[in-house]
């Protein structure tokens, strides 16, 4: 994220703002989890159009919005694009090892009910 | 409630149809959390009337009800009291390390706050 533009930064929680249940309730959702999931998996970060969700696009746009209000991504504008991006570190800072023992009940639910990625 | 005959089970959902995402829907509640904590810490089952919380009777009961139905307790009726026991072995079945990391991210989170408890 190089390219700012300060009347176009979005708002983010302060770290010590994120709550334990605005994280759960943020990745209570099928759809907010595999965002989490495919952002855990990238070595960089992805655009909103990156993702190919069985969703609107407004609702798309209310998913991310909710993953960045609980603290769970940063979301900077490059040019017209959004990019995302785990806030990992501040999440293990908060809660260690959460967010991994998450992702991998993930996987194991979705390997356990066959449904893949 | 549909007691009925002497038969006064209610519905839980079976281990292998507990989902992560009901789990953390039920988590993301600070209510329902604070019982799952107190639960986690007690050596016997609870009842529901043993919770002093900041809701009404019937809020206490939807609380209580998501968590069975999610499969995070096991409710059963002694005498006309319903007892809830945390199910921990189906959880730790399913997603192992899950719930203790949450419940350490709600203790941090609590120490952090100074909310106590």
């Amino acid at each position: 994220m190089t390219d700012r533009d300060s009347s176009r930064t979005l708002p983010h929680p302060a770290t010590e703002e994120i709550r334990l249940e605005g994280v759960l309730h943020a990745l209570s959702d099928p759809v907010r989890l595999s965002i989490v999931r495919d952002l855990a998996a990238s070595a960089d970060d992805l655009s909103c159009s990156h993702f190919d969700l069985p969703v609107t696009k407004s609702t798309t746009t209310h998913h991310f919005r909710v993953l960045r209000e609980s603290g769970v991504v940063r979301q900077a504008y490059r040019g017209t694009t959004k990019l995302n991006a785990l806030r990992e570190e501040d999440l293990n800072t908060l809660f260690p090892g959460l967010l991994a023992s998450i992702l991998t009940s993930a996987q194991a639910e979705a390997a356990r009910l066959g449904a893949g990625a």
